[in-house]
């Protein structure tokens, strides 16, 4: 990431409580079967309440997402309610009345607790399997019990980033400390499904910087764009999609926009990298880099018919240099090429140039957790990035073995 | 199939030389490292030459895809040489020019035998690992061979249909016999790499009909259109799909174009069956048909959509009636939909109505082999089938474990 101030610390072991004026909790409401964690809150304590969110481009969309892309036209929030263990989508009028009945119980809950909300000022996020009904006599009594827990301290910012997990199997935050003062955190969820459209996942990123909800806006769309839009697991897109963006302001710092776009790009990359080192089934890290195409939006529409790829990604499960299939894939894309000027390179290693194989590409070593494919096109300045993963079998299992 | 004479019989146990004027051989060249079948030739004898041909629409085109497309120019061909082993594909002028001197080999060897041919009447198809050049001492020496085999008898059909074999476990061969005394032949390879754009495959027709190479043009785009180009294994489409149809003129009986279509479909819709059943690690037969639809095209738009997606497949790779991936694929299909209006069903029995669930969809038994998946986009009524396999450890193996 280029243009981000170098002593700005990334710390993994922080996440949405880092910066000053938030609180989080994540408890186990009995929404899973397995009794795990699964209803988190974020709850903003101010002095300001902005916030900016960016939601799946899904058709289908779940009721949450219908409902929290309503209150966020206010660009005001004062608490968001995640829920794992069901998605609430294809759930129909009732599904929706669930969600509101959900903000509801938070602002009650809230206002009880004496923090003053109405339902509009709370977002909901749910995730698990689609089509069902959630079990709403345990997310109602869970409500009450997470805005509980939250009273009771700082530390619930893991316990959140637990809470939302579904086949993740490690939760995922960070926080960035700025050297002036001000500090974004995030937790996000995301292991399957993961495409284009916000790499399918939750995310909530929070800040105590003084940012209007146009900032935040422009922060978080930026950073979407360059980040969750260009990672691709599997192609599927799911119908929850949700990346929130909340401001405190309790900082009492105002970035300038090219630094606080720069904070909340550079946090979400790093929660990237995270839920590709965390995919279903991943058994390596995959960065498809396309140059010299005639625009950057043509070089990632490059990069994401290699990335979505069967049979690249079942070669690069079998650390096996195939080229042919790059070049294979990189035929099918929606952009005009010249099969001639494809130089394509592994970790390095030239495999292919000008639309020919190289000796020894055959050889190159793929073994090892990283694999680094650059294909440049020759025909402009254009260059675009994506990660993915490989397909393997544990790719297979996790998705077949279970309805998720 | 409509509009097919029912008494035209469809026999398997017959391919390319099942209709008069056609001769084939297949034999083992040595250009398979493993002994097997890998060069196989398809020889018209007349009185008529007339033929067609369809292509890969992958911009990365291998030289025999070049070097036919420009022979098929002249609507004329005597002989199509065909090889496995080796794509010949990201070969360079290089590999242009072996294909060119193979088709001059054949054209030399065919006029010794007596027939004067020259290289512009001989297609070349090749399959099998892309960017490697190909033995051309071996598959000189086995063009000379496999002319003699031909010259022998009549009964090469089947060893042709078994030398053009790849992954495929059976070859794939079927003749349609007419009531009026014409008859289509076929074969054909694929298994993997199978999308749109023809199937990602290698198929021989012929016929003894009299048709000229605008009649045989006709027919064979159509068939393709409505089963190779719908038939999609893995979202992966080859740089050497070819498809030609030759006629002979044998018989003397010329159909009228109606007749020779259907014939011609329903020869390339059962290659289509056989070549999904023998899919790459196919433990399930899948076909998805979405009505609906405001146009034929959107249909097939979006049933190509979830043909693809990874997370339907390896739900119905585990029995899993796990609708909710089909709704959220067709929410990323690029046709405007509603979601409210979409009704799925599994083998018959409705699992969601109008977006929403219904009762006991999750019991809905998938275990059979065979899986039929409707979807009814309540917009139109535009209607199309694709056809697809399930995503299993299986197809993960053999294409992870070996470059093919």
């Amino acid at each position: 990431m280029t243009g981000v101030a170098s002593s700005a610390r990334l710390v993994r072991s922080q996440g949405v409580t880092a910066p000053a004026g938030f609180r989080a909790a994540g408890i186990a409401a009995g929404i899973k079967g397995s009794g795990a964690l699964d209803l988190a809150l974020v709850f903003n304590e101010g002095p300001d309440y902005a916030a900016a969110g960016v939601f799946t481009r899904n058709q289908v969309k779940a009721a949450p997402v219908l409902w929290s892309q309503q209150v966020l036209s206010t660009g005001r929030l004062r608490a968001v309610i995640l829920n794992s263990g069901g998605a609430n989508a294809c759930t129909g009028p009732g599904g929706f009345h669930d969600t509101h009945a959900t903000a509801e119980a938070v602002a009650a809950a809230l206002s009880e607790w004496g923090t003053e909300t109405g339902a509009i000022e709370v977002a909901v996020c749910s995730t698990g399997l689609i089509g069902d009904r959630l079990p709403m006599d345990k997310v109602l009594a869970g409500v009450r019990e997470v805005v509980h827990e939250m009273a009771g301290g700082l530390a619930g910012g893991e316990n959140a980033a637990r809470a939302i997990m579904t086949t993740d199997t490690v939760p995922k935050q960070v926080a960035l400390h700025h050297p002036r003062n001000w500090t974004v955190g995030a937790m996000a969820k995301g292991a399957g499904m993961v495409a284009p459209s916000l790499a399918t996942m939750l995310g909530v990123l929070t800040t105590d910087a003084v940012a209007d909800a146009t900032a935040l806006d422009h922060a978080l769309r930026r950073a979407s764009a360059l980040t969750f839009d260009r990672l691709d697991i599997d192609g599927s897109c799911s119908t929850n999609d949700t990346v929130l963006l909340l401001s405190s302001g309790a900082s009492g710092i105002t970035p300038d926009q090219a630094d606080l776009d720069d904070a909340v790009l550079r946090v979400c990359d790093d929660l990237c990298a995270q839920l590709q080192a965390d995919a279903e089934g991943v058994t390596k890290r995959i960065r498809i880099t396309v140059t010299g195409a005639p625009r950057d939006d043509d070089a990632v529409a490059v990069a994401r018919v290699i990335a979505r790829d069967s049979l690249v990604k079942t070669a690069l499960f079998g650390s096996d240099p195939n080229w042919g299939r790059v070049l294979a894939a990189v035929g099918m894309a929606p952009v005009r090429i010249d099969p001639n000027r494809i130089t394509v390179s592994f970790n390095g290693s030239a495999v292919c140039v000008d639309g020919v194989g190289v000796p020894g590409a055959r050889q190159v070593d793929l073994s090892g957790t990283d694999i680094d494919i650059t294909v440049e096109l020759g025909l402009g300045d254009g260059r675009g990035a994506v990660r993915t993963t490989d397909l393997s079998y544990a790719y297979v299992r996790e998705n077949s073995a279970y309805s998720s």
